[in-house]
C-alpha cells in the first residue's frame, strides 16, 4: 500500500507518522509514505500558492493550479509504476465520517492519495476535478488536513495485511464488533491497594474469556449505548445461552 | 492554556504541532506546551514501562506506576504555579465522541493534561485514579494516542481567545452552527474552463451572503443529513422568509 500526501507541511506528515506503526511497516516494504509539498508546483514565481477568496471573507484560499499539477504529478508516477489511479480522499468536514469499516475498505487500495487543505480551504474548481472521496474524522474544525490525514493513515495501515506483528490486533480491538475493550492489568498484583481482580490470576481461560465479554458489554452499555444496541442486536444468541445459564444456576441452587 | 501530554513518544507531538497554528500561539505566549516522557518516570532499571497483561492475551500493556508519577510531576508543577489542578484526559475508544462544543468547553480551562496510552493498553488502576475524562476522536482504532491527543489539541487551540488571527474565524467555521462551509473560488477567474460563480464577482455583498448560505444549506442537506436537520429545527424562521420572499417574487411576476 502506498499513501501520496498532497500537503504544505510534508515534514509534518513524516515526522508524525515515522514513529508509529508506520514506521515499522515501511522498514518491512509493507507500505509506502510520500508527502509532496504542493508549494514545489506553484507556477507563480515567489512561490505563492493562495490568495484571496473571490466574493470577500477572512482568510486565504488554496489556488486551483498548484494542487491540480501537484496531484497530476503523482498521478503519473502511479500510473508509470503500472496501476490504474488512485482515489483521493480530500480531508474536509464536508465530508462523510470515518469509521473503522472504511478503514478496512481502504486498506485494499494499492494507492491512495490524501489532499491536505489549509487556510481557509481550497479553490471548489480543483476538487471537482481530481476528489474522488471527501472524508471527515469527526464533527470538529481544525486548522489543517495534514492531523487528520494522519488519523487515517494510522488507521488504514493497522488493516493492511503484515502491518500488526499479531495477526489478530486488528480485528479483536474496539469497534470490529461494536464492544469497547475491557479492562487490562499487569505486573504488579497490587498497586496502590488495589488488586487485580481475582479470576485473571485464576488460570482458568474460560473464565477470563467469559469476565472479559461480561466486562466489554457492560463498558460498552454504559459508555456507548449506542454502539451496544448494534451489538447486542446481532448477538441475541449471548442473552438466550446467559439466561439458560442463570435459569440453571437458580435450579441448582434449590437443589 | 497550557497543554501538557503524557507520552511515549514526546518528539512526535512537539513536531507535529510546532507547526501548525499552536506554534504561532505559543510563540505570541498566548499557550504552551509539553511533552512529557512517561518512561523518564519508570523505577525499573531497564527503563521498561511495560509489561504482560494478567489474564493473557495479545501485546503488552503500559504499567501503573511510570503513568502515575509522571501525571503526578505534571500535578505538582501545575501546583507549584498557583493552579488546584487540571482535568486528566485520556485517548480512547471507550470515551465520549470528541465533537466542538467540547472543544469550546475544554478551552475555558487553564491547564489540560493528555494521557497517551500505546500497546495494548494502560493498567486499568492508575486510569481509575487520575483520568477526569475519557475520550474518543472517533470510531476508529489507532495505534496511540498520540494523533488523537494532537487533532484535540489543535481544536481546542483554535477556541482560546487570541489564537486565531481573525477573531471571528473560530466562529464561522463548520459545525459551529451546524451548517457546512460554502464552497470557495480564489484567482484565476476562469481556470479549466470553469468560471467563478457570477455573483461572487458583482461586489454586492449581500447577494453573496445569500448565496453561501443557501450553498451552505444545500451542501449539509446532501452530505449530512443528520446536521442540516439539527440547523433547520433551530432555523424555521428562515424558510418562513424564503416562503414569504419567494411569494412575493411570483406575485410580482403575475403583474
Amino acid at each position: 500500500m502506498n499513501f501520496h500526501v498532497l500537503t504544505l507541511f510534508p515534514e509534518m506528515i513524516m515526522q508524525g507518522l515515522g514513529t508509529s506503526i508506520i514506521g515499522r511497516a515501511m522498514d518491512k516494504g509493507i507500505i509506502s509514505l510520500e508527502a509532496v509539498n504542493i508549494r514545489d508546483y506553484t507556477i507563480n514565481k515567489h512561490k505563492k500558492v493562495d490568495d484571496y477568496p473571490y466574493g470577500g471573507g477572512a482568510g486565504m484560499l488554496m489556488q486551483a493550479q498548484p494542487v491540480f499539477d501537484a496531484w497530476k504529478a503523482v498521478l503519473c508516477k502511479i500510473q508509470s509504476e503500472g496501476s490504474a489511479g488512485a482515489k483521493v480522499i480530500y480531508v474536509t468536514p464536508k465530508g462523510r465520517t470515518f469509521h473503522q469499516a472504511m478503514a478496512k475498505e481502504f486498506a485494499k487500495e494499492e494507492n491512495l492519495i490524501f489532499l491536505c487543505g489549509h487556510y481557509e480551504g481550497i479553490d471548489e474548481r480543483v476538487l471537482e476535478e481530481i476528489v474522488t472521496d471527501y472524508i471527515s474524522i469527526g464533527d470538529y474544525v481544525l486548522t489543517g488536513g495534514e492531523l487528520p490525514a494522519m488519523v487515517m493513515i494510522d488507521a488504514i495501515s493497522r488493516m493492511v495485511p503484515g502491518v500488526l506483528s499479531n495477526k489478530d490486533s486488528g480485528e479483536t480491538e474496539s469497534f470490529s464488533n461494536y464492544l469497547l475493550e475491557y479492562p487490562q492489568y499487569s505486573r504488579p498484583e497490587i498497586w496502590h491497594n488495589k488488586r487485580v481482580p481475582e479470576v485473571l490470576l485464576s488460570g482458568d481461560h474460560k473464565k477470563v474469556d467469559e469476565w472479559r465479554l461480561e466486562q466489554s458489554i457492560e463498558k460498552t452499555r454504559e459508555k456507548r449505548p449506542d454502539l451496544y444496541e448494534k451489538w447486542a442486536e446481532e448477538n441475541q444468541e449471548y442473552f438466550i445461552k446467559k439466561a439458560k445459564k442463570e435459569a440453571r444456576q437458580r435450579k441448582k441452587m434449590k437443589k
